[in-house]
Formats: structure tokens, sequence, C-alpha cells
């Protein structure tokens, strides 16, 4: 069965299980190459969401709830698994809550494969709530702008910052979404104009610089997705986040956070306690394979960064539009 | 003779006139090769400030001082080259200023060589004076963020921004320079960093989007350049700047604007008169011409923003370091 949503990517999801193998999208290959990979065992999918064939916490979370349902198919040490699943990536919640998750239902004595689909298909499900919700926020005519990439390809297929954008097009509303490219990986430039590009959606893609240069010219609104969401609101995005929230506090742009439960980490009580993930240099240094820097340079490339919850006008869930105060409600 | 400062870059400056010709560093191929080119009359040279073989507000004015000055020696009509130059880029206060500065100077027969040569001096000795004035700003232990290229390949020699950091480094300051990698020509990464290399100062570069969370993390000063400045010290400068500003203010971090008396235009009278100029998408969606988007994208992409004068502590200048209501001593 291939988990769909009639609102996503036109003809795929960001992955799928077929054939007891696990299917995915090669995200690094976009935009120039649609190509398709599989697996079959959990190591190889831990590796696949740590090298980021697959990258957004939504997607990250069903790669490693197939990984933990391969692992059991294949008889593996599930507890070997869980853990090598849940050391590829440090920053977003969902690949934690997902092992977890595939691990109470496994011993359940659930259907693993069965158990996964149900966890991908309820990420899409989610999406589709946050995208109602959301899509109330959009007016003919508004400027919305979006940062690095939280589309179908980063929640298996809808989105969550996304879902809003795609929902209110689908219902005939006309507007413009600003997407900034995301560096170093360019995620804004490569999947998300990709991903509105094959909607049909009106879009402007920008260098993340000209971010508060557009802000102050006019745009209605700021939507970004989340990787972890702490108790009291901070949470941890994309890096370049919290420059667009402080921006759009500048600026009077409200600024809101799409995420559903999966995201929110009630365990984790602020901002400063999330981990921020380093990534290598190379990253920065290297284009489509090129060498672009001065030899000798050093380079500081955190993959994310914080925003406290005091920039976020409201988080956008699926089970409404919730203030700081009101997100008690997604414990559980 | 080859204007030159001890200050600067260690070989040679960003331009020089040699033979009859100019001669520049074509700086789109730094900082994979040290390429020179020379050019014999005002055309070409206006070319090269079109296309960015030369960039930089005083290294401009520089390229068209010389321009005007082979306009001459090759008895073009000077009206004619005078206007072509001024036509090559719109929003740097410098190339309008050197163009006028050598028709009067060739106007009161002045040799056109040396008046080319000694505008380019002026600019190394203002720069030098700039680097004496805000060496004293920089503390041991610093981290001082920059943005974009304000260093010897943007003014001839020395630098605005990366003056009073070279000043400082030879003084035996020892600090930390941070320079972001400004998307979409990366001068920051490939010009910023191959100078402070060449010169061993201490640097990390980091993409754009990372600025907010290093100024939230302990950033000690902002530096930068600017391609012009209002009377009421609004200021246009590389995109990604204003950006830079509002973080600064909203870290509590001070922010410094580094330029000689050429970058102030008293006849502009705040940032909305300033002309920002559009480049080419090719700009954000090439890099070492490989093309990274996707089939279909649209793409905004501004060179400049404008900054209002209310983010800036203060201008660094030849004549001191001066808040916005002491900038009128600029004038003239």
């Amino acid at each position: 069965m291939k988990v769909r949503s009639s609102a996503g990517l036109r003809d795929r999801s960001a992955l799928w299980f077929e054939d007891g193998k696990l299917i995915m999208i090669d995200q690094r290959a976009l935009p120039h190459r649609m190509q398709l990979v599989s697996y079959s065992d959990s190591g190889s999918v831990a590796e696949a969401i740590r090298n980021m064939v697959i990258r957004g916490a939504p997607s990250i979370g069903a790669a490693a709830a197939y990984g933990m349902a391969l692992a059991c198919l294949k008889k593996e040490d599930l507890r070997v698994a869980a853990e090598t699943l849940k050391s590829t990536r440090p920053t977003a919640n969902d690949l934690f809550y997902a092992v977890d998750y595939m691990l109470m239902r496994i011993d359940a004595g659930d259907d693993p494969i069965s158990a996964a689909e149900a966890y991908a298909q309820n990420i899409i499900d989610k999406c589709m709530a946050i995208g109602r919700y959301g899509s109330g926020l959009i007016r003919n005519g508004d400027i919305v702008m979006t940062h690095c990439n939280a589309g179908a390809l980063a929640t298996v297929d809808v989105g969550t910052a996304l879902a809003p954008i795609r929902v209110a097009w689908n219902e005939g509303k006309r507007f413009t979404v600003i997407a900034s490219e995301t560096r170093p990986r360019l995620q804004g430039l490569q999947l998300t104009a990709w991903e509105l590009i094959q909607e049909g959606i009106e879009h402007a893609v920008i260098v993340d610089g000209a971010s508060g240069h557009f802000m102050r010219k006019g745009v209605n609104m700021v939507i970004v997705g989340a990787d972890r969401i702490a108790a009291n609101g901070d949470f941890a995005n994309k890096i370049g986040t919290f420059e667009k929230a402080v921006l759009a506090k500048e600026a009077g742009v409200p600024f809101y956070v799409a995420a559903p439960a999966s995201t929110f980490d009630f365990d984790t009580s602020c901002g400063e306690d999330i981990v921020i993930e380093d990534r290598s240099s190379e990253e920065l240094t290297m284009i489509g394979g090129k060498y672009i820097a001065p030899q000798g340079v050093n380079v500081l490339n955190p993959a994310f960064d914080m925003t406290p919850a005091r920039y976020v006008t409201a988080y956008v869930t699926e089970k409404g539009i919730l203030s700081k105060e009101q997100i008690s409600s997604m414990r559980g």
C-alpha cells in the first residue's frame, strides 16, 4: 500500500513501502533528477537519514518507522536498530518519537509494516488538518514567505508550512510564495520551489539575505516548519529561521510555525536545551561536487537555529491554531 | 607607478596602471585563480565594471577614473565615455564621483593618468585613516562580523570594513572575524575569506542565514562597507546588510559602517531615494557554470538593500568615527 493524499506531490510521496522494500525519492538528486532508491534493512535506512537522501523532521520520522519495520522483518536486534536510527540526526524530535512508537507497537505484537504505514498515513492526515486550519490565514493577494522545505518531501506528503499554502491555493485563492533559498543545502531553491512549480503555485526564490529587504517592502506572513518545539514554545528549525522571526517582528509581520504533535517535545523545557547539529564544512564549501571556497578557509556550519517563543505569533497544528499558552494541549 | 599601501594585499592591488594599460585582478576568478586582465579603452573598462571583473564601490570608482584617463589618451569623446562608464552600475556613489572628478581634472588640463593615480592613492590613504580610527573599536578576544567584501579588492587596497581589522591585527591584537558568505555572488566566502587567509587573520565563514544565530551566541561588533550613504545616514550596501543591522540591534551588538567621503551622497536626502540594482536571476540559479535550480523557477535578485540610519551605531570615516548627526562634516 502506498500512503497518499490528494493535496501533495502530484505523482508520488517522499517515501513508501513496496514489495518488501522501503522506497524513497533521493532528495539530493532533486531538482535535476527524480531518482528512487530502495532499502531492505534498518542500517541502510539509517545511512539514508544521515546522508540526507531523505530530510525534514516528519519524513525522517516515517523513514525511521519503516526502518524499524524492516529490522523486525529481517529479525535484526531491535534495540540495536533503534539506537542506530536514533543516532543519525540529533535535532528533530520526530525521529525519536517514531522509533519509540514502533518499539511499542512491535512489543504489542502489531504487524510492523502496518504500524509504519499507519504512522506515515497519520502524518499526512495531520498535515491535511494543518493545511485546513492554516489556509484561513492566507488571503487573496498575500505575499507569504517560507524558509527551507517544510513541504511534501519533508513530511511524506502535503507538508507542514506548505500545507496551508497548498490548501489555500486549491481553494482558489491567489497569492505569491517567497521561498528563501536556504544555504547551505539550498532546500528552498531546490525542493520548495520544485514543489511549488509542480503545483503551479506562484512563487519567487530569493537569497536568504534578501528576506529582510522583502519583509520591509511588504510580506503578509511568514510560515515555517519546525524540527523540535520545546514545552515553552521555543523551537529549532533550519538555520536562518531565527533571523526571519526577528525580521518579521521588526517589520510587524505575523510569524507562524506549522507542525504536528510529534514535533512537540514536552520533555525539553526550553530552546536552550535543544541539541543543535553541526554539519560538515563541505556543505558550504562544495556545490554540485565543485569546491567554491579559498584553500585554508575555516567554516562554522550549524544546521539549525533556535527561535524563542516570544517571536511566534501562533503554532498551526492539527488541533488548531494555538498560542504558546495553548500548546500544552498537544501533550500526549 | 603602482599605487600601493603596506597594509593591504600582500603582493598587488586590485588594479593599477602599467605600460599604457589598466590592469585588474579578475575578481570573478578568485579564489581559484589569480588572473590579471588589461584594458586600453574606456568601453572595455565599462564592460569590466558591468560584468564585475572588478567590484566594490571604491574600486569601481578607481576603475572608472582610469577608464576616463584611457578615454583621454585614446582621444575618445569624453562625454560619451563618461556616460558609458556611469551607466554600468546604478547604486554606488563612487562611480559617479570618480567620473565627475576626472572630467574636472581633465578640463583643468591635468595629466589624466596622474589624476587617476592620485584618485586611487587617495582612496588608499583614506582607507588607512579609516583603519587607524576603526582599529580602536576592536579589542583582544573580540568576534567581529562582516558581510560581503569591503576589503582591499573592493577599495584598490586596504579596504573599508576590513581596514580596522587589518590595522588592529597588525598592531598585534588577536580576535576572530566572522564573514558571511554573501549569496548570490559569494564575495564573503570567495573574496573576504581569501583576503583574511592571505593576511593570516583568524576567521570563520558562515552562511548568511546563520548571522542571527552567531549574533545571539556572542558577536562584539558588526562592521560593513557601504555603496552609497544618503545625507540622513541611511545607506545602501550588499543585500543582507539590512538583516545584520536589525539582528545587531536585537542582540545589542554595535553596528558600524566604514566608508570614505566619496561614498557619502549629500544630493540624496534619504535611503528611499537610492536606486537599488536588480541583477540577473542567473546569479542565483547558476554556480560555477552549473545550473542548480529547478526548471521554471522565478527569482528576485536585488543586489543591494537599504539600511536606515537608526540602526547604525557610528560611521567610521577618514575624518574620524562620526554619529549620524556628524556626517554632514563629510560634505564637500
